[in-house]
């Protein structure tokens, strides 16, 4: 395990039509962010087009790309060139029938260390990925970079406790998540703050439970939609310590870098005062494989 | 499942030197709660006492009390007088050696419907709990009560994503945790304010990504020991609801009784909009029983 301090480097962009000038502007912020220091850099979820899964229609599985199509190339030449670790999210095409929303780790040298399919699928109005995306076969992983180990994860993986448990357990000090999550424009007045909250809280959470560094690098604007309302992205692209403080947050609507550091000695000195995975009870949670227990209730 | 609002109500307190006055004046409280409308009450984590696990002493053993004990024969008693549902956390004594840190769960006629034996144990400057509790060996349980199913957790359990899922699993709609958290005074000016915050986050994570009501019973005041510097109890009980807005919160420093209603129809209304639970992975998760992935990164 990688033991020294790193810098991370979050993009937080709008997208357009245009999948190039998606691909260009993404490297440019991230350029930026290298510029300013970072050294693990994280792009937003599909950042290469508009977040399509606004509407089922089987012409936008031509976006999709393989592993080493021009998004991997791009992103690869990007990290070799700048001496950064890139996660670079794709919208993949393995076969056929077969796409998934993915992620790919590159290491400053360029090298492909491999790929993330993202675990858990959403399937909520305006949000139909389970119409696009196979779920992930790969589980939940972490990839030693030059500068430390990281576990990708993305976006709806964000409410589920099990992926950054498994991820801290396979050794990352930081948990990313590109992401793309907004506000429906009827929702945003009534609902719209509890939203944000709650999807901030349950990832300080997560960083509070694992004792773990989690960054969340989300998409800002409004994208609209022949179909539906639109969705107003929310950005405030965060990083939190592995006490769940907040040490670095974007606004809601605009376009920025954002760098933090993960400092590898507060993440010890935290687990050491706070060490709650000394005491897990391992010999218990054999049911969380289960769907429901319907069994019900002991009495 | 019993499917109607319920209303649950926390004691706050804080304890002295003398068991029988303790647990006179926790169900004094209880009975202001049943008076405000509470229908499931909960005390503090053992609430007879002082919280003795500042030091180490075999004496303090005395403290401890079979399933039948006068703790359970007093609590049984007032939920039957008072038509409520009473968590009533003690020190168990199961046998010679063998002693757990427990709640055990009446229904509003006075039945006891079981014992919960607290799952994680810590063992920190202060908090030796591991000396006096041997680990629960029971699960992670719900409890059918008159009024609603809930599910019984205890402090530092507070902290582990693993036992919130598994009582939601078991189909609680709302966990309630008898708690013993403080500052220890020399971290208070400090840490103090980020320690709480965190406490606060975790479990609010837990109501978000389970879409469950959570609740924490709290003690108050300032306990001196010989051997120790002593814990200011943080009090802040509090109950949030399903999508971790906190709907009730006590003050840091005073005896209170919270008031707060479970809303069946928000839970339901809360997991249609955000079916997390839907899309967890059962096939992916079965490494949650290992105690840290070792071999490591994969790349």
């Amino acid at each position: 395990m990688n033991a020294n301090n790193f810098v991370l480097g979050l993009v937080q962009m709008a997208m357009n039509e245009d999948v190039a000038a998606n691909l260009k502007h993404g490297l440019t912020l991230a350029a930026e962010a290298a510029k300013q220091g970072a050294q693990v850099i994280c792009l937003p979820e599909l950042f290469a087009s508009h977040y399509f899964c606004q509407r089922e229609d089987v012409n936008c599985f031509d976006l999709a790309e393989p592993l080493d199509g021009p998004t991997a190339q791009s992103c690869g030449a990007f990290a070799a060139q700048h001496g950064v670790a890139l996660l670079a999210p794709f919208f993949e095409r393995r076969a056929p029938g077969v796409y998934h929303n993915s992620v790919l780790v590159f290491d400053a040298d360029g090298r492909c260390l491999g790929v993330y399919r993202k675990m858990h699928i959403p399937d909520d109005p305006a949000y139909y990925e389970k119409f696009y995306f196979t779920p992930g076969d790969l589980g939940f992983k972490s990839f030693s970079t030059r500068f430390g180990v990281i576990a990708p994860l993305i976006c709806w993986d964000q409410w589920y406790p099990e992926a950054a448990r498994l991820a801290t357990l396979n050794g990352a000090v930081a948990l990313v998540y590109p992401t793309a999550i907004g506000w429906h424009p009827h929702e945003k007045e009534q609902y719209g703050e509890r939203q944000y909250d709650a999807w901030l809280t349950a990832q300080r959470g997560h960083a509070v439970a694992n004792g773990v560094y989690v960054a969340a690098a989300n998409r800002v604007g409004f994208e609209r939609c022949e179909v539906q309302a639109g969705i107003e992205f929310w950005g405030a692209s965060f990083v939190a310590d592995p006490q769940g403080v907040v040490i670095a947050r974007a606004s809601h609507d605009k376009e920025e870098t954002l760098i933090a550091e993960v400092d590898v000695a507060r993440l010890e000195t935290v687990r050491r005062n706070w060490p709650f995975l000394r005491d897990r009870r391992i010999d218990a949670y054999s049911a969380i494989t289960r769907r429901f227990l319907d069994e019900g209730t002991a009495s």
